[in-house]
């Protein structure tokens, strides 16, 4: 399973492509960020994002998309460009009928440090030992795009087990 | 001048198709709703508004869109798909080359009824006379993108107006 996680931002989208599944090592195929200049409008700003997304879906393929779920509560001053961002990001596999889905910040932390509550260093470092990489990937939000994806194939992974079984459990 | 306002919104958008020009009487060209389905994805429905939107714009070849401006601050229970409709239609927009405009409610008020702080009947009132309906557009999100298609004619003729003063006084 290959996954395209996306960490929504106005300013810096962190994207990140990792492929496995569960009970299997992780691979990182890319990670980078997709920058907009703040100087331009904002519809603008959307539309290279739109692009920039649109270029790392055709590239890497992913079987699925997942975006960080944002919340209104937290960072009032950037929220509306971030739920901007987070809107082309789905719309942009919506439309390829790739399976969006979408995870809190507290489920991201919690499936590769196993706390809801880890730093961004955490974050960071596991995400670095998980895909065994030489460093962590920078900027944050680049490495949180790679959680996202782990995140999700994990998260996916049990989801289907669960499933399975009970198709099984039907079919007797 | 041809405007198409939006008065973006993830279950229903309101659009708004409106020509004029400062000075001038202003037509109503069309105004509707672009409706998304509550229990569908998220990002099937962003894809739903989007494709909505495109064909307003195909149909009726607007020279600027105006949207509503989102703020954090209201309506946090459904501010963020708000703000992810209103992203999608930046870029519906911008991807063409339309000049996208924002304008905040105030504004739009302020335009229409000389008041920030009309209610939604006042808008409606003010629009139906404006555009010389036989009755106010239903439901208040149609009336609405009207509105914002008013305020960026009359706003946006102001601003050519100033630009070209400083143009004739420039060039003396």
């Amino acid at each position: 399973m290959r996954v395209l996680g996306i960490d929504p931002g106005l300013t810096r989208c962190g994207v990140g492509v990792v492929e496995g599944d569960v009970g299997r090592p992780l691979r990182m195929v890319d990670v980078g960020v997709v920058r907009t200049d703040p100087a331009l409008p904002v519809a603008r700003r959307l539309v290279t994002i739109e692009k920039g997304l649109e270029a790392w879906i055709e590239e890497h393929r992913p079987d699925a998309v997942a975006v960080e779920r944002v919340f209104s509560q937290h960072n009032v001053r950037t929220v509306m460009g971030t739920a901007q961002a987070s809107g082309i990001a789905m719309v942009v596999a919506a439309r390829r009928e790739i399976p969006v889905a979408l995870h809190t910040p507290s489920e991201v932390k919690a499936a590769v440090s196993g706390s809801g509550r880890a730093d961004k260093a955490q974050v960071g470092a596991m995400v670095t030992r998980l895909l065994r990489l030489e460093a962590a990937p920078k900027p944050a939000d680049a490495a949180d795009a790679l959680a996202l994806a782990i995140c999700h194939i994990w998260r996916g992974g049990a989801q289907s087990r669960i499933e399975n079984a009970l198709q099984r459990a039907a079919s007797r």
